[in-house]
């Protein structure tokens, strides 16, 4: 990436004229799409820097807090990346370690970590119903903070994946799309496939499918959501992105035919995901702590995902994609079978064959995060990048 | 706060003429008031600057090394706070992770991980006659590494908790206590209770309240100490209140009757502790690793506590204040009763009213401990701090 | 150290012409002795300047990543330090944590924690035929990410111990004699000891003795190596010291007679490790998860240990050496005669003598991390270093 296209870059985010000083990145169909532009834009100019040997550091000093309420390796590196790049020091909150067990509330704690910080970073996925309405009670308390003067400046909570969305993987997907598909333009009528895809494991949260199908379709992208019969996504989800394609003038479809969904696809993404009933159960038997009850959830879960052992996006499949030569995406880690398990989402070939396109699709998620906090934390942000690019800082003294 | 009130503090700090540099911060009670009126001017210094933008980073590169050797959300959020914004990055020694559990030397361990480091926070509060001892123990190693040329500077000891002083937090405290009173000086005589109050829990530290009694006499304040018969303080931390009222012009006196204490008070402080003798025993059980005696000294001890169930802080109890409308205070969590617990130690209604008074209280705490590790380590102190004020470096680009 | 005698380091630096750039640290026997003298020379200049209160912050941003699969609390934090001191955050990989567990790939997982990453600190000791095995494959999954565009720069990874070799000690040994015996020169013809020694504990690496044989025949030492018979090191490593020796001018022999080998000794590294058989066997018993099977060669294992309690380096024994008076070193944690346990490694009057010894041996290793990361990231690193001596930037503002 060059200086001048960084320029370019820089002239089309000052002219979104978008402002998210002192907000929170929770779902991205709660932004505009200019706001969503501006995030791309943000984190193109970030990594076009970074690569090429400049310093995008932009606090001098200052703390990001990330909270994992679920197992992380990708995007806790992904988090602590982007602060680090940014000049932010990265603090864990461990809840195991913390006094949260001992019953403190989700209020006080927000303010009491937050003192001196400029984001915190929220992963929390298991329980629907749960992991958005905690960011939401957790940035309400922030807001309360910095309104009552008790903190000096409002950090911005960002979502790091919740029973509703993954927005940080949902931006590097829609950015990798943007590289291999000449810009945003490049992405309208194109044909995407979001499947199901068998997996031997159990639970995986509905975040991935459910972001997809709520962010692409506004980019007039042509997406179909395919599953079997009984592994639903939330009803809402499923409304908002049929609205979402009206109004972007992109189109979403539901099917429950693998096969006739991979006919003509141009761009594939199989997963798996937990049904959306069994979610929601597994949501009340953890509630209540009824670990009977999850064992016997977990059997029927794994003996409804055997009866579908056929959605593995294999070698035949693909063939049935424009030109057999689809672009195939995984948010990583995928199921590969016999690598990584016996058989899973996706067969050793094809996996291999696109191996690389996945890493280049999970390296855009630091600097997604960056630009989610860039544009969250700091004032006027544009003008502030410009000034950022032009004082051609070495990272490397 | 403005800069003219940057400018009076950095005055009256540099006519102090104290000199920390190079020393640790154990105690409070080791500190004339000259110092500690230094720590509380440099922390309104440091966070003046940081809350109108400015950056306070102090060190280019450097380590800040945190033990807790008990569990901790704030504490261990402040210190990280306070390192970040000093410009020292955080490295936590988890003795479940390291060696030590292998029988390695305090000694050796001090000098390992202080190669390169400006401070190490410790928190270690669950043995009686441990804590500062270690503390002591850790700091000497230091020293002989410094003055033996194997480190090459000398690193500072913070006191994060022990078993005779919590300083970071008191000191936060009176802090609240000067913002809430018009200076110091308006502390002079000022009614102030710290009691005793019930909960459900077991074994909490004495030593915020040691703290409290060790410190406020000092500064004039009348102090009365309240708890139920047996639930007494270590004897050398209640003879030292009583010693530090004559010398501060403050008063000091025990009461066993809790609305008595209230009467009148301007200022109450309601929190929960474990009994003197009962940490003793606790103390000697858990050195023989003794689990039933441990099980049977928490039944007693539990039971003990529900004896004075009726020590709560609630309205009636706030009636009895002055004006009806004390200032009140906790270190947090509190035990608040129908909220983290069935009854405990604060009434919802009272704890509500005052919650973000609490906030403010613990807001302080970040910048006492940035100001224990300026004033420790950078050499000419008051200087060094003008330069910084003089910088105007904004701490966002 | 003065300015003076940093400049003579960095003369002679540029003057051997070495290039280390995007290469990475695993083995010392790798790297040409030019490349070796490059590494201390550069670990002298940081700490010349480090102690003279300069900054050594050479990234203005960037990540530092460590993965310990075994316990550290020393190199843990000499990493840290070094990180810290170059300007670098350090993020570790739990693998507890993380989602390594659930199968992923080590290819895979070495590009995710990479993207922002300048280098990774590996300590992976405890599988004969696997440690540095491991280092390699996660080399080659970075260098293959490099060379495909996923990641914009090469980061090195550094060997933090392993089974063959624990280069960031033994370097700092070597650092350490260099400063006891006036320069490098100065090692030439020296009789150095490295012993086994009697531990009531079991199943230590063998990666320090392996490393000193392979290291200082090299500069010309007269290097004995004893143990009692079946302690023997990897066969590979003892024909490649003894290769060293007969290229470096140095002498290499192995002794099964402790007292004869100290004869004489100006140098003794008296240390436990387990026997190689032994620590073949448990590597299958470890990859078979045979609990009983391990329980019962350890019990085995400390039995023949017991055989050669014996082998303590005590008063007696260090008469012999030269003069009575040889250099005693350790790598720490020793296992000291009723210090840390029963009866070990060496007595407590001899450890306590040489205990500041010990102290400054192992205060290199922060700054030998640190020279490696630097000459394997920076490019021209000589002309850097010399910059950074010359901005005389101050570590404290």
């Amino acid at each position: 990436m060059k200086d001048l296209s960084i320029g370019a870059k820089l002239r089309e985010l000052t002219d979104l004229k978008t402002d998210l000083h002192n907000r929170d990145f929770l779902l991205t169909w709660e932004h505009t799409p200019a706001e969503l532009r501006s995030i791309l834009l943000t984190a193109q100019c970030l990594r076009g820097l970074y690569d090429s040997g400049r310093s995008v550091r932009t606090f001098d000093t200052g703390l990001a807090v990330s909270i994992f309420r679920d197992q992380s390796t990708r995007t806790r590196f992904s988090f602590a990346s982007a602060a680090s790049a940014l000049g932010l020091s990265v603090s864990d909150l461990d809840e195991t370690k913390s006094q949260i067990a001992h019953g403190e509330t989700v209020r006080e704690t927000a303010v009491m970590i937050a003192f001196l910080a400029e984001a915190v970073g929220i992963r929390d996925d298991i329980y629907i119903g749960e992991g958005n309405r905690y960011m939401r009670e957790f940035a309400a308390a922030l807001q309360e903070g910095y309104e009552e003067g008790v903190l000096g400046r409002r950090p911005a909570v960002i979502n790091l994946q919740c029973d509703l969305d993954h927005p940080t993987q949902t931006m590097a997907d829609l950015l990798h799309l943007e590289s291999r598909f000449g810009g945003l333009d490049g992405l309208r009528g194109r044909k995407f496939v979001i499947s199901w895809a068998y997996s031997p494991s159990y639970g995986k949260p509905l975040s991935v499918p459910q972001g997809l199908i709520g962010l692409l379709p506004r980019f007039g992208m042509d997406v179909t959501l395919a599953h079997p019969e009984g592994y639903d996504l939330l009803p809402e989800v499923i409304d908002l992105a049929g609205r979402q394609a009206a109004a972007g003038g992109g189109r979403f479809r539901v099917s429950h035919d693998l096969a006739e969904a991979f006919d003509g696809a141009e761009i594939v993404y199989p997963k798996s995901w937990a049904p959306m009933p069994v979610a929601r159960q597994r949501t009340e038997l953890l509630r209540k702590s009824d670990r009977a009850g999850l064992q016997a959830l977990e059997k029927e879960g794994l003996a409804e995902n055997a009866r579908h052992a056929s959605w593995q996006c294999d070698e035949a499949l693909m063939k049935r994609t424009a030109g057999g030569a689809a672009l195939y995406m995984h948010c990583l880690p995928a199921d590969i079978s016999g690598v990584s398990c016996e058989r899973g989402e996706v067969s050793q070939g094809v996996f291999e064959r696109y191996r690389l396109e996945t890493y280049r699709e999970a390296a855009w998620k630091p600097f997604v995060i960056a630009a989610m906090i860039y544009l969250t934390r700091v004032p006027d942000a544009p003008a502030a990048l410009r000034r950022l690019v032009e004082s051609e800082i070495p990272r490397i003294r």
